[in-house]
């Protein structure tokens, strides 16, 4: 934790409530929200998991909006901004940074496979030089099972060197320990914040020099995962790892987006959280049975949720 | 060509030439489909080769009415409208018709891998109910090598049940003659149009009931490829693919976008259509000689242009 000023610890891309119609509510996302900051876990809203790239930008700047007009606080914010487009990555990072959000979790274009980091470079600085604005704070976001374009270590070192004040940096949802590693060790040491994107592996994340983690699975177990991110120099960490690993095992063994809304429309009592938006589908009944009975089993708990 | 009410024939998605500052220019963009309009070659505005996934929403909408105020034929228009977002493909897709479009080539959503054919029914029916309009003529587009979600034989024949009016056709890139064989045996005795998404398959397509092509190259080489698909009953059919092959296999071996635009600026002598958008790059001087001395070795030509 090199950057006490910086938002550090455990994120989640919290999950996007829809209504029947599938446009976004703003209420039962603050209230999401709400839950979430009280179990010590900042919001990376707009992430994978948040379908964001299922929302236009006007929807999701009306709900920033929403939010922090409702209370949230944007120092424990990190809204996801990366389109495939460079004029809607400015306008919704520029919001993101006028709502003084603490920064935000950057995808790179991911349409055109194979590109250069030539060209990705080009996409930041661009980013960079039309936000122009010194609050500005990027984390680089790297999930190529998903977007299918990495974020090398070369990239960042050179985005470093240009930006070194507003790279502050990255998510890694590569599923690569070894990928992760080589963020941590060429950079954790000058203050670039590298957050695992799983639970999994937090404690190995932590002990690296690692900045907490953004993870689907905070969605519904966030008061744990915060705990261990907290403790994570006692004794019984590790045990508390494997405790973590068994909860996020019983969701990824289902299509993670629809299995954390199936779990908080189960553990909340309001059955409108099973809804996704195309092209997602919503788990089955069989499903939805199934994976609750499985969460009895390992007795999961979601505590205090509306 | 079972639709003679519908495009067909050669399209082109067209090239979007953009300003230093990254902005399109609508002027440039209206001389270049009044040239491929003079070479028979349709217009598929905002495809893959258009760069449409790195415009945002209102661009695309600003160089439609652009084109269509200044005197493009709609009638000869199928542009791309297919977005990662719901709303986004809706807008677009409405104001195609709005606007008199043939039709439109439509994307999976394509941000989330492994999805369902199931996820991507609801998607297209959403976009066909909330739009709403019986004049809507859909293109299914199928590029895998690059939106890495494809459209399957089963897809195809559930949207033809459900919307048969609707959905009108498709073009596939995927590279993949058996694919195409595939749509073209199942589907295009009941007037469903397959285009190849590359003239390399034009004749083989022609012969097997194929509509004709939608070809990156028909961005610079439209008249004999235009010439082909009407003479591809001629004894030297097979003579003029071969030397459509060649310039193909010319553009093919530099990164296709950046050495259209090469092409263009080239022999139109216009220097400003080298520029490309993040996080694509420009060729560089060396390809760019390099390009332009191959193409005069085999003899071609862009008549007319500029």
């Amino acid at each position: 934790m090199e950057n006490p000023a910086r938002i550090t610890g455990v994120l989640s891309p919290v999950v996007t409530p829809f209504r029947r119609d599938l446009t976004p509510d703003p209420e039962r996302l603050a209230g999401h929200c709400r839950w979430l900051l009280s179990n010590n876990v900042g919001l990376a809203v707009f992430g994978t998991n948040s379908e964001a790239n299922s929302l236009a930008v006007d929807e999701k700047i009306e709900l920033l909006d929403a939010l922090v007009s409702g209370g949230i606080d944007p120092a424990r914010m990190m809204p996801g901004t990366g389109a495939c487009a460079l004029p809607d990555t400015v306008r919704l990072t520029a919001h993101a940074v006028k709502q003084n959000c603490a920064g935000v979790l950057m995808l790179p274009p991911f349409y055109y496979k194979g590109v250069s980091d030539e060209g990705l470079f080009r996409n930041f600085a661009e980013v960079i030089e039309r936000v122009g604005d010194s609050r500005l704070r990027i984390y680089l976001y790297n999930i190529p099972p998903v977007s299918q374009v990495a974020i090398s270590v070369a990239l960042i070192e050179r985005l470093l060197t240009a930006y070194p004040g507003v790279i502050a940096g990255a998510k890694d949802s590569s599923g690569d320990w070894e990928n992760t590693k080589a963020y941590l060790d060429n950079f954790a040491a000058d203050g670039f914040d590298v957050f695992p994107g799983s639970e999994s592996f937090l404690l190995q994340g932590l002990r690296s020099g690692g900045a907490g983690c953004i993870s689907a699975t905070a969605n519904v177990n966030p008061a744990a995962i915060a705990g261990l991110c907290a403790a994570w120099q006692s004794d019984d960490a590790d045990a508390q790892q494997q405790r973590l690993n068994v909860v996020r095992g019983i969701f990824a063994s289902y299509p993670m987006i629809p299995a954390l809304k199936a779990g908080i429309a189960h553990h909340g009592g309001d059955s409108s959280w099973h809804t996704v938006r195309p092209p997602l589908v919503a788990l089955t009944e069989v499903q939805r049975t199934s994976l609750i009975g499985e969460l009895e089993g390992a007795g999961f708990t979601m505590q205090g949720l509306a």
